[in-house]
């Protein structure tokens, strides 16, 4: 039986679902010869791990009720007492992960998994991995950094997974990576990334105004909080910096040409998200219903979507035919073309649900389990 | 540097080609870290080896050697004294292979990958799994024998890979794996996996008679010599048992009932290929003609699929709404759909070509360096 001992960064709603996965599945990894041995997990402020990270692990019991609490919105200090673990806060949470990467690493070894959305977990991943421990992300952040921390992130590309970045749990990744490892050259990769702007693009070619589609989209949880965080185009980007960096490209986030679907003097830090809501995003149905209307004339729709190729790295609207596979794509599916030699008249596709915590989770965990090989 | 020592079983277009990648990729694999180490090739009579397989290998002089005589069409004797290598015939053959299992499989480690069409490796390449060494198939039928043969084959599933058996170099069941092992429950399987039928389906559903879509398929070289080969549904229904099996299924070929597009009096061993050439395949012409009409009626499209849901996997001809991802389907791409619990309203979708010695290859190529962690 191999064992895959882990550190969950991140209590969100992913991680809380990787959590509840981990734990449903533990038969079926008992058949496939694998156990997932869970030392610790961390919200932003806060790890929960046991002492003994060579031996003992966070029961079941433990990691269920680490996400009721969760998710009930309370921190892990109304845990205290409940399991057989230490609480860990500050500068000791770094602390704590180092030192079972320095203790682990190199023998029983060690996955961090990030789920977490934010910027500040990419030094330690990076000490991590230089410990010869594995990293799970299904946060963008790390990989969107600059160059020179990705390259550290992924100097052991064996051992870094990150599938659930860009389309949540479709293998976007891991079918790029086959096609890497083939020797087949890729040259063109266009895709709908973003379930939120797929439904956008798709419901405003009914004829529907732009801002009554962005305010649905917002009431059925669709978007971000703040609905400009999708309409920015910059999730989208990140998403295609982490395929072209995969696909060797070595670039910024600076070096992508980015549409945002609002004008700069509507962005977060010059105008409340009431007024956006109220009377700025009203003003821009004008303008959309004209490119619509456009593309419709030639035969075309409007979908907002991420291309990398030749020298060209950009995310925006682009006017497609309405019977390719982009055209076609309806609601909030993500979808994936890839040329290659292989892959030359009709392209590689891969389609479906592209956003979700359960389908996100369900990519960390099959990331997880692919590490197995590594593991002793 | 990871090392990957090999065997080479088969030595038609997918296992030349598969060479000529490998050849080609020194460089590639070189920056990922891994080296191909090939110690033998074999066609169906002969294996050419190097003596030491400890050390030794066949560089890439003999390798695109090999290549050219056996695209000449001539057999590996007109080798004799080109290379460091040595020529084995007849039992000599199983010998060699299994002395290198047994030397290399728990120190080096060996990957046996099957490029032959043939039943007869599948006693081989079960003797070398016994001995801790890797497999890698594009070659079906070792997967589709009986199911005691079967499970002894992939008793250790990390160490057998098989991603060409089914749609070629698609990623499909790399796919199904990462689905499988996050524990999201595939319901429905559909697919049309055969590249030879999905042109005839959709050449048919412009009005073309049968038989001439028929005779146009093999004068393209779509077909096998004899069309019948594909015509009689057994290819696909082998892919569809490969895909069965790995969602757990216990079932033999003869459990999946198969439609075939020709009637039992016109099997390969009933008439010959001119009598079904020039008078059988038109006589179907006409039921065939009504098929597509009622489908056409319906608003729908007929297509031959392959179907694994609830206690059903069978293939045959379907009729579905001419704009499912199947319906659209043109020309001879492949395509998969899945669905399961992340993918509930819309399925996994999977698509592009799924046929040829290019992209075959690359599937196995991927497959080898997948492994790579199993190696030392």
């Amino acid at each position: 039986m191999k064992t895959i001992p882990l550190i969950l960064l991140g209590c969100g709603g992913v991680g809380r679902q990787l959590i509840q996965h981990i734990v449903s599945c533990r038969s079926l990894h008992a058949d496939q010869g694998v156990r997932l041995r869970v030392l610790g997990v961390s919200d932003s402020k806060t790890l929960l791990a046991v002492s003994n990270v060579s031996t003992a692990e966070l029961d079941d019991g433990s990691l269920l009720e680490i996400c009721r609490v969760k998710s009930r919105g309370s921190s892990f200090t109304a845990l205290a007492g409940f399991g057989e673990f230490q609480v860990f806060t500050d500068l000791e949470v770094i602390r704590k992960v180092l030192d079972s990467a320095m203790l682990l690493g190199r023998s029983a070894g060690l996955a961090l998994v990030d789920c977490s959305a934010s910027s500040d977990t990419l030094k330690v991943l990076n000490q991590v991995v230089d410990l010869d421990c594995c990293v799970v992300l299904a946060n963008k952040k790390p990989l969107t950094a600059a160059l020179e921390d990705y390259d550290k992130l992924v100097s052991n590309p064996r051992c870094v997974r990150y599938e659930s970045t860009v389309g949540a749990g479709l293998p976007v990744i891991a079918s790029l990576n086959r096609i890497i490892s083939s020797g087949d050259p890729i040259n063109n990769v266009v895709g709908s990334l973003s379930g939120t702007l797929g439904y956008v693009m798709s419901e405003i070619e009914e004829g529907k105004p732009f801002s009554e589609v962005v305010k649905v989209a917002k009431a059925l949880g669709y978007t971000e909080p703040d609905p400009r965080d999708d309409l920015s185009g910059m999730d989208v980007a990140r998403k295609g910096l982490i395929v072209a960096r995969l696909l060797g490209w070595r670039i910024n986030l600076d070096n992508i040409k980015i549409e945002s679907l609002y004008p700069e003097e509507m962005a977060p830090d010059k105008m409340p998200l009431e007024d956006f809501l109220t009377t700025g995003v009203s003003s821009l149905d004008e303008s959309i219903k004209e490119r619509v209307e456009k593309a419709s004339q030639n035969g075309n729709v409007l979908r907002y979507v991420c291309v990398i190729e030749g020298s060209r790295c950009e995310v925006g609207i682009q006017e497609l035919p309405r019977n390719a596979p982009l055209g076609r794509l309806r609601g909030s599916d993500n979808v994936l073309q890839v040329y290659s030699r292989c892959y030359k008249d009709q392209p590689l596709v891969i389609q479906g649900a592209g956003a979700g915590n359960d389908t996100t989770a369900a990519g960390v965990l099959a990331d997880i389990l692919d590490l197995q090989d590594l593991f002793p």
